[in-house]
């Protein structure tokens, strides 16, 4: 089904799904589930638990949903938004039990994992710190099923390609609707003011992605994104509209 | 290789693993593995973490030792062995979670899950309740890969055989080398003084089940046991000495 | 200030709060707050975390409302809500461990801890196991600072009674605005469909215990209540309606 | 009690306490609490439980050894040794809650909290990156007991004591029997080789800095050490040993 997916030259939406946690809810899984095509789920180490997971595993079933694994820190109360220094062999297996789990609960509803995005601190730390993309890197491609691994559509792409190529990985490049873009075609840091867009400019960013596989950036020039998905983030106050808006301008 | 054990009239031995967590040790796992045949592995409810779960498995399979799952309630710091009320739902996704995390880490390193057998309180509550032990069978069945369920060896068996051959699973009966058996054929209860026997009496009854397949009970009277495999403690401080002699007899 | 509270013929409000966690809300404290004259404030192990009952206390001292601990079993993922057998030891220190922390919260806030509220599994508990109910009689008498238990307003008292005497403790009894009362003065199960009172029958009943000290049963009996305090329940859909129109009957 | 100890030129003997978990057993305490003179209690966060916290703090009543708070951050998998990045309200709140935890317990057995001593990632961050180190000195002068912070005896002290000075906290200065120290008088990163003395060169130079205020460095120099306390580390192989041999020579 992903390779359905990424067979189009329009990218999908992917959006971060099963982020409630016992009995706090997170998130509008139950909107947004059918407006997008994968589900990034949580696996119980930043967010999710075994009851959340299998729940939302099934609610992707019903909506032909590609799942994939959404692995975090180990770090429920700062839902793995808190770089931790771990060992390459404790990022390792940390990432193979992630994967595990929700694998062995997509089995049993007749689903199957297709991919695995980092989240957060994890997520970050892998974009910028290629001592720790290698770990990830391997750490997927050593996993019994290697999964394609999805993470930010940077311009400079020369590090990470051969780095997939070395360990035989493939990858899956998103693009943000939500967040303002730099000339280097980089995301504005996350505590400069302008750096989250408001719903009318993220869904107009969406469009342009979608459509044009382009954004303007925050001097006002068009940049060609190239981008195999682009993520909506699903627990923000207008992340249902922003997904209807979106739904008919992807694939 | 789980068939290979049950296909010979002697119990295998089985022995908890993996019990280490963090900075923190437990057992002997380096010399107890080389001496049995099954190891339940924690799956990190209850004791083990990926880095743990990772190194045990590779120290099975170096030892061709069979692996299961050890099942057990969401406490690391009570270390399984307090009773938790988890709804039906939470008991059979918890299980789930947990097989799926040591199968994916299995089939990471090669190996393969071929069991279950739930830990401490868990385990309890599955013998004296069969409420409960429905839901845990049912778990183990509807996970995608039906696995055999050890459980404890009792006299009278038809209501957990039937249940068994509802929901289609195998069962693994065990016997227990350093327990005390009551005239039942049931365990004499932790709370009495004789329940746990000391090193020399635990290895006459281990060789007593695994040649004989009987014990003699607190009465003086010999009983027979009906057994697929003996479990080892491997956290108590004559484990290595018992595993050692009672190595030899096994199958 | 819980004496003044207590000096009253008129029950006073108390409620649950400050059971966010890390990224989760829950309930509306901000809302709820000024409506009420005690909070429970949760201790880290049910839920809450360091964070949040930092912030509680201070929205509680800016609205002169008392601070009690709402001490749970340790248990995030199930939010308190599974009985878990610990041992007397356990529970003690466990008890005294959550208070220890709450108190160094609200001193720093210049603030003092003034009763404990057990909640969830570990109040059900409490309620109907004389055993379970003298080990938190003591853990609460023993800790350096004894303070009140509330617990529920049940009309044969007797046993409860002599336990706080014994070990010299004070007790608050408390009612409830949205559970249906049995005949016996005991609460209908929550496993009965008219367990919970919708939002104008818990206004209805609320009332009538702030104002004449009684509730009509489920068979339409008046029967007489006496209570210190009467619970509103925080994350419940109608809770700041429920307590805006309770608020002005209480004290 | 603290006060007695610092009033003396000789550095008194601290260690690492308190650092078992739930079945989990670590260190010696009950064999090195009569030998040191100040114990770093473990707070439930790297390490410890409430129950191990009670009976340390019973254990270090007995043996009059001065208790204080060992924080660490929210990792007990990782022993507090992953650096986390937490913001500087989450490290507040976490140290307030550990402190407090601790204190209500040690005041409930009769004892009193004396001091804090970051453990392990908190510790070397503290040391190497000033704005930590601000956010634990305010943290810790804000509580509602400011207490002396324990932190590592290095040469260049300015930036430290004007910190210390600003928020009007006490400082103790440790030095380790157990580290080489460079010429510089900072410790060999741990990377290196050499960077842990084995049990005679560690008690050769814990007696050279109890007797003389001195070390000799890798170069051979010997080096001045300035420091009001001396740290064992309780969990290695020698540490009894270790402790045997200093007590004498420390005050």
């Amino acid at each position: 089904m992903l390779n359905n997916l990424l067979c189009t030259t329009k990218p999908f939406l992917n959006c971060d799904m099963g982020e409630s946690f016992g009995s706090w809810q997170m998130g509008n899984d139950e909107q947004i589930m059918p407006l997008i095509h994968a589900a990034n789920i949580a696996c119980g180490y930043h967010a999710g638990d075994a009851n959340v997971m299998s729940k939302t595993v099934m609610q992707a079933m019903k909506h032909d949903v590609v799942i994939g694994a959404h692995t975090g820190y180990p770090d429920i109360e700062g839902f793995g938004r808190r770089s931790m220094k771990m060992s390459d062999e404790e990022l390792t297996h940390c990432i193979w039990y992630q994967l595990g789990a929700l694998e062995g609960i997509c089995k049993t509803h007749g689903a199957q994992l297709s991919y695995i995005k980092p989240h957060g601190a994890m997520y970050n730390d892998m974009m910028s710190n290629s001592a720790i993309l290698e770990v990830i890197v391997k750490a997927v491609a050593s996993y019994h099923k290697p999964l394609p691994l999805m993470l930010q559509a940077i311009p400079k792409r020369d590090e990470i390609l051969s780095l997939a190529s070395k360990y035989n990985i493939s990858l899956i490049w998103e693009a943000f609707c939500d967040r303002l873009y730099m000339d280097s075609g980089l995301l504005t840091p996350r505590n400069q003011p302008n750096a989250v867009l408001a719903k009318d400019a993220a869904i107009e960013q969406g469009k342009g992605i979608l459509v044009a596989n382009e954004v303007v950036t925050e001097s006002g020039e068009k940049l060609a994104v190239a981008a195999d998905t682009m993520c909506i983030h699903g627990d923000g106050a207008n992340a249902v509209a922003i997904a209807q808006a979106l739904h008919n301008s992807a694939k």
